[in-house]
C-alpha cells in the first residue's frame, strides 16, 4: 500500500485547531491557514482555500467541531440551538458538492447522543469521517487499478487527488495505485481552466509522488484521443445522481463526449458519500456559477478587455450513458444505471 | 458594407516602413512595431507580434519588399540571388499557415518581370495581396451570413478577425456581416488556451465594433451546446487540404466533434489561398508544436511546478466530414469533398 504523502494533506486537525493547506497559492507557495471558527471555515471553503468534494466534506466536519465549541462556550444548555446558524453557513459555502451536506448531516446525527461538552465526541466523528475517506480512497484505488490494462495512458481533469480528499485521492488514488501496480505508462493532466487545478495542483501532487505527468490544454484532449495517446479518462465527482449521471468540474462532460467519440473509456472514482440517491437524474443537480473575473483576470491582472463579459459555470453534468465505470469503496459499476446503483443504497 | 475599423488593422505600410500592431500585448497596450528588414519581419511572425494565417501572408509579402530593398542596395545586379536567404527565412517563420508560402510564391513570380529597382513593383503586388484579402473577407462575410438563420447564436474560436487578416476577418467577417444583417443575437468566444486569443483579441475587436461577446472556457463549449445555447461554430483556417480537411488553432477539432454530437453546425471561413491543393488530406499537414512554457507560465510568471512538462501542439486537423460548410471568396461548399473542392481549383 502506498504511504500517504504528508506534504499533500489538505486538511489537518492539530492542537485544537483546523489547518488547511492554502491551495490558492500552490505550487509556488506552500503555506497553511489555521482556522478557529466555523465562519472562518465557511469562508475558506467559499474562497477555495480547500476544494474538492471529499476534502470540503471533511473540512466542514471539523468546522462543526469549531462551531460546537463556540456554541457551547456561549451556552452549555442551548448550544444545539445556537449552532444551527453556523451549520447553515457551512452548508451554503459551496452548492454543488453533496459531500458537504452529507458530512454536516452525519455530524448532526451525533448531537442527540451528546451530554455535556460536545467537542471531543464531535472531533472523534470528524476524524472518523476523515479516516474513512482515506480508507475508501485506497479501496477505490485498487478497484480502479484492476480495470486498467497494461501500458495504460491516462488523462485526468481538475484535481481529484490527495489535495481534494482525505489524503490519497479518488481519480489520482486510482492513478497512484495503477502506477505502483506498473500498469500506467503516461499521465496527462489538462490545465482545467479557469482555476488551473491541473497545472497548479495535479501536476504538483503527482510530481511530489514522483509520478511523471504531462500538461495539455483542454482543447488538446481531442487531439490526444485522435492520435491514440490516451486509453482511459479518470475523474472524480462532486455529486452522482441515482441513475449514475455525474456532476464534476466543468470540462468533464466535454471529455466524456470526446472519449465516447474516440473509443476512450471513462472512469469516475468517488466515495459512496458522493452518490445522492435523493435525486433521480443529473438534471436536478444545481450547478454552481462562479464570478466572471475568474475568466477575465489572471494572477489578479485583467487579461480581457475592460467591458468584456464571461459565463463561468464551474461544473457540468455527464449523463450516465457516457460513463464506462463508476468506482466507489463498495466496488465497480460498469455502464451505470439506476437499477445497478441501487445495490449501493 | 461595414467600414473597416482603422484601430483593428494588424498590418500597415506607411512611409516606406511596415507597421505591425503588437498583438502580444493587446488588449491593454495598444502599440505598433515598425520593421525595416525581412529578418525583423520573420522574427515578428515567429514571436507572434502578428498572427492569423492571412495576416501572416500579407506581412510576409511586405517582408519581401523590405528584403528586395536590402538586396538591391547590396547589389542592383544580383538582388534576385541575394534575396533567396531572406525568402527562406520568411518561409520558415511559422510552419502551418499555407498563406505564408502562397504569398511568398506570388511575390516571387513578379521577380522575372522586374528590371531596375524592384521596390515599387513589389510594393504594388504586396498591396494588391492585402487589398484582395480584404475584398475576399467581405465576400465571405456575405456568403457566410447567408447560411445563418435568424436569431443565430455563434461560438467562435481563436481569433479569425480583422487582427488575423487584411482588416475585416474571415470567421469574424461572417460575424460582422451576420450581425449587421440582424441575424446574430449572441456571440460566444472561447478563451483559446494557451495564448488566449479569444480573451485578448476576439473579445477586444468585437467590442471595438460594438458587437456584444461573452467569453467561455474551452471546456464549457460542450455545456453551451448541450444547453442549446449555440447554433453555429464559425472558425477560420490555416490550411485546408484538397479533400476539405481543415487545419486550424488547437481546439477546432474538439469543437467540431462536440458540434457534431450536439447537432450544432460548423462553418470554416478562409480565403481561397488557404486551400492547399498539393496535399490530398489533412494527414499530410505538418502541425506546429510550440514551446511548453506557453502552458507552464502566465504573464511571464511560472504557474506550473518547476519540473512539470507540457505538450503544446498549437493546431489540430478537423476531418472534412465534421465540417458543414467551407466558405471562401469563391462561394460556399457544404459537406466538402475532394470532388466539390475541385471547382475552386
Amino acid at each position: 500500500m502506498n504511504p500517504l504523502n504528508e506534504r499533500l494533506q489538505a486538511v489537518r486537525w492539530e492542537e485544537d485547531k483546523l489547518y488547511l493547506l492554502d491551495q490558492r497559492v500552490l505550487p509556488h507557495t506552500y503555506t497553511h491557514i489555521s482556522l478557529e471558527t466555523a465562519s472562518q471555515v465557511a469562508i475558506a471553503i467559499k474562497d477555495m482555500v480547500v476544494r474538492g468534494a471529499p476534502a470540503i466534506g471533511i473540512t466542514a466536519a471539523y468546522g462543526v467541531v469549531l462551531a460546537a465549541r463556540e456554541a457551547y462556550q456561549k451556552s452549555p444548555e442551548q448550544w444545539q440551538t445556537i449552532i444551527s446558524a453556523d451549520m447553515q453557513t457551512l452548508a451554503q459555502a459551496r452548492p454543488t458538492a453533496v459531500n458537504l451536506v452529507w458530512a454536516l448531516e452525519r455530524m448532526q446525527k451525533c448531537f442527540s447522543h451528546i451530554s455535556g461538552n460536545p467537542e471531543s465526541e464531535l472531533l472523534s466523528e470528524a476524524k472518523a469521517i476523515h479516516q474513512e475517506d482515506i480508507d475508501a480512497n485506497y479501496t477505490m484505488g485498487n478497484f480502479g487499478s484492476s480495470l486498467l490494462p497494461k501500458n495504460c495512458r491516462i488523462l485526468t481533469h481538475c484535481n481529484a487527488g490527495a489535495l481534494a480528499t482525505g489524503g490519497y485521492g479518488t481519480a489520482l488514488g486510482v492513478v497512484r495505485s495503477g502506477f505502483s501496480d506498473n500498469k500506467i505508462t503516461q499521465v496527462y493532466a489538462d490545465e482545467t481552466r479557469p482555476w488551473l487545478q491541473g497545472t497548479r495542483l495535479t501536476a504538483w501532487e503527482l510530481l511530489e509522488d514522483h509520478i511523471p505527468v504531462t500538461l495539455v490544454t483542454e482543447s488538446a484532449a481531442a487531439t490526444l484521443m485522435k492520435e491514440k495517446m490516451v486509453d482511459w479518462v479518470i475523474v472524480g465527482s462532486d455529486r452522482i445522481a441515482a441513475n449514475g449521471d455525474v456532476a464534476n468540474k466543468i470540462g468533464t462532460y466535454h471529455l466524456a463526449v470526446l472519449a465516447r467519440y474516440h473509443g476512450v473509456k471513462v472512469m469516475v472514482a468517488a466515495p459512496l458519500s458522493t452518490v445522492d440517491f435523493s435525486i433521480a437524474t443529473g438534471s436536478e443537480i444545481k450547478v454552481e456559477e462562479r464570478e466572471a473575473h475568474e475568466i477575465l483576470t489572471s494572477n489578479g491582472q485583467r487579461i480581457a478587455p475592460l467591458d468584456a463579459q464571461a459565463w463561468n459555470p464551474v461544473f457540468d453534468v455527464t449523463p450516465a450513458e457516457l460513463v464506462d465505470a463508476i468506482v466507489t469503496e463498495k466496488g465497480i459499476i460498469e455502464q451505470p444505471t439506476t437499477e445497478k446503483l441501487q445495490q449501493w443504497r
